[in-house]
């Protein structure tokens, strides 16, 4: 029996996500963002292609690194304007029964304390299809929307986030027991206090006592999501996410990567087979390669090289606008910040880029690559993905929307159903049952967050 | 012709909102609040019956003044659970077209830049039908759970909230000019960054520096509510709010609280009439005013007498378990805290109440008056209360949900509509424009708002 591979849809409360200028294309509704009935449909096409989830992105600030301001974005949309993700979680849950939702969650900007409510309610009125793609921010612009001065150190970022994640899993597990809540009409008890507690935390970044305002969800800790690129990113994962975004240019990156990550969850006392890592791809496909090839080239009309230097310039830190356009870039003096610069060079190490091809790759598919093929060159590639890096999907990038969804629903899909490589029905139950099976809402016990659980 | 009565519904996103042991009633749905279904059943009833708005309350505290514990609030369900209200107005909007939102929202504990940001979403996501009702916290519960001691001092609070108004004015009104979108396929253009302008704010609380996150939505700054009863509440309400919720036992007394606050506004320099106010009431109704009487006193049978002393005592800061309860109150030892007893002082100031009354009178419809009738006699008594106190309508709370609402809209509403004093449809356009008239999307030029637009 062929593995079978997850998808998400990976998407942004935003005109332009992952491919500048594609917005312009005559059957891209991405500039409908704004609207309900743009997600409603949206979802309702994703549950019908049997999608695992809708992975939202988001940022709070302003990619102005290419050319020192926010002009260049501001003018195409990248990222900016952007929404806030949560807000359309409950109107696509209303249409669905059966879509999880991956939604991205800064916890620099929000105290644990309101946000572990925003979750527990969405959990509540997803009856248990909630997940939290946690993430520390990486933007200047976002700090100073903030009133700070610039983003907190990336390690120091790391350290508030275990400071967070102590928070947020003592109100979600430790507050209100199993049973706490009774619902008793006929004595009028809706609770019993003396299994409903205060939690205290007194630590270096957040301190609170209170009791959780929520009664339990199905879930209660979402579905929990990281995408840390950085060993330290990747340490958190381990110990924290259950599902892993990550992103590489070829099998070869992403194989180590892959392994990396399983290996410090069974360091840290995890089942490494149970943490479910997805990869970012694009994919372009039609009915016949030949269809697909002209698809592409079409799409690339519309792509903006300015707009793929914005996001890069966004990355990696590294102005794109000051460099010569048609020069091979010398990678000799990129610094940590550039490992974005990676998805590049990695490829194909023998090959040079200049920054007019990175721009113009970058907007198809910001870094993640680009598979062009007929259903079966589509299917075959997915697969050998999954065999030769053990991921175990993908988050699929759109490059028009909803068509590149519903390419992959209408072909890509049926055919690796037929290889037996993809469900064919979903399985019962809240988010985390549909991927670690029955009887698995709840978190299990070898995560970190089942210590703040009461034992009684 | 009759002046036209509008109308709230007055709901919180938990069990119990004003009617303590009423959701074990046979016919009470209120335990289904954490349900998406619950919700959007509800706003499709109140559209059906032409209600301006649902006005949602929140707390991020526990009533924990009464036996100086949670204990008796987390039994009965006072108030807590209580989930996020913010993120039903997605799924309401999605089955409605015309109906109001009115979100209660704590300035205390979000920073402005990020708070803007789901307003502004949500205006979006509902075509211009967001409210929001400032709330500057009254819990010391909930600013323990956000690290804080306890909260800061009442009129602190208001000073913060004139600080946080103008960030968010600012981010609203000034950011985005009208005409910086030009969502242009043909020249890739999404927006001119000329038109979009950096807010800097440094005040005394907050500080930023940053682009406003989303294009301009249907109604920039979304119609303001607020309800404060002070006199510094009363001041800023008369500054900033277009809705004003106030709450008063008897005509008697509300009457000189909505004088007083349209001469505030005039005061301000905005028009008084076009300040919207609406007093809490509690509505039972039947076919006949005996059958209403029947009802209400089926109501009271469920009604918890402790529950609502654990509610009074949240309001007043005074734990009436530590009163005999039999005993009539001796009013002259209360402080400023305690405007809620006058609740019931003045609406009869020769009755005496012992706390055993005030807990079985507050047990239904907490504060508000009750009306108890036939549908002629409600029609006459809300006609009453429009023409002798000069409120504009009503937030109506539940005793029983939907039946509260639903013998509202059966019963009472034709009544209205045949006198010519309730609309028969709704007004085209944005909540603003259903409030203020055609062409009214956006706060006029009075406005304290309106000086951070751009003059372009």
């Amino acid at each position: 029996m062929p593995r079978q591979i997850r998808l998400n849809a990976f998407d942004m409360n935003c005109v332009v996500h992952q491919s500048p200028g594609l917005w312009t294309h005559p059957s891209c509704r991405a500039d409908q963002y704004h609207t309900l009935g743009y997600w409603t449909d949206l979802a309702r096409t994703l549950e019908r292609g049997l999608f695992d989830a809708i992975f939202l992105a988001d940022v709070l600030g302003i990619y102005d690194v290419y050319r020192g301001g926010p002009e260049a974005a501001l003018e195409r949309a990248i990222q900016v304007p952007v929404n806030d993700p949560m807000m359309l979680v409950p109107a696509m849950a209303a249409v669905t029964r059966d879509l999880g939702f991956g939604i991205t969650g800064t916890l620099s900007y929000e105290h644990p304390y309101t946000f572990a409510r925003r979750i527990s309610t969405l959990d509540h009125l997803t009856e248990g299809r909630m997940g939290w793609n946690i993430v520390t921010g990486y933007l200047n612009s976002a700090a100073k929307g903030v009133g700070m001065a610039r983003q907190v150190g990336h390690d120091t970022r790391y350290d508030i986030a275990d400071d967070y994640m102590q928070v947020v899993y003592k109100l979600w597990e430790g507050s209100w027991e199993d049973g706490a809540v009774l619902r008793d009409r006929a004595s009028g008890r809706f609770a019993d206090p003396a299994r409903i507690h205060r939690i205290a935390h007194d630590g270096p970044y957040f301190q609170l006592e209170a009791i959780h305002l929520c009664e339990p969800s199905p879930q209660r800790t979402p579905v929990l999501f990281q995408a840390g690129a950085s060993t330290r990113g990747r340490q958190f994962a381990a110990e924290h996410a259950e599902c892993v975004f990550i992103n590489g240019p070829s099998m070869r990156v992403v194989a180590p990567l892959v392994a990396d990550i399983r290996a410090r969850a069974a360091a840290a006392g995890r089942d490494p087979a149970a943490i479910t890592i997805f990869t970012m791809m694009t994919v372009i496909t039609d009915s016949t390669a030949e269809a697909a090839r002209e698809k592409y080239a079409a799409y690339r009309a519309y792509a903006s090289e300015i707009g793929g230097l914005t996001l890069m310039s966004g990355w990696t830190g590294v102005d794109f606008s000051t460099l010569p356009p048609d020069e091979p870039i010398g990678f000799s003096r990129r610094d940590a910040q550039t490992s974005a610069l990676e998805a590049f060079t990695t490829a194909d190490p023998t090959r040079q880029w200049t920054p007019r091809e990175i721009g113009a790759h970058a907007a198809i598919g910001g870094r993640s690559p680009v598979l062009v093929g007929s259903p079966t060159e589509i299917a075959d590639a997915l697969q050998a993905w999954v065999a030769e890096t053990d991921v175990d999907g993908f988050n699929l990038a759109y490059v028009v929307t909803p068509g590149t969804f519903t390419d992959m629903i209408d072909l890509v899909i049926p055919e690796l159903q037929r290889r037996g490589a993809y469900k064919t029905a979903y399985a019962p139950g809240t988010f985390r049952e549909k991927l670690q099976g029955p009887g698995q809402a709840r978190l299990p016990a070898s995560h970190p967050a089942a210590r703040f659980r009461i034992r009684s």
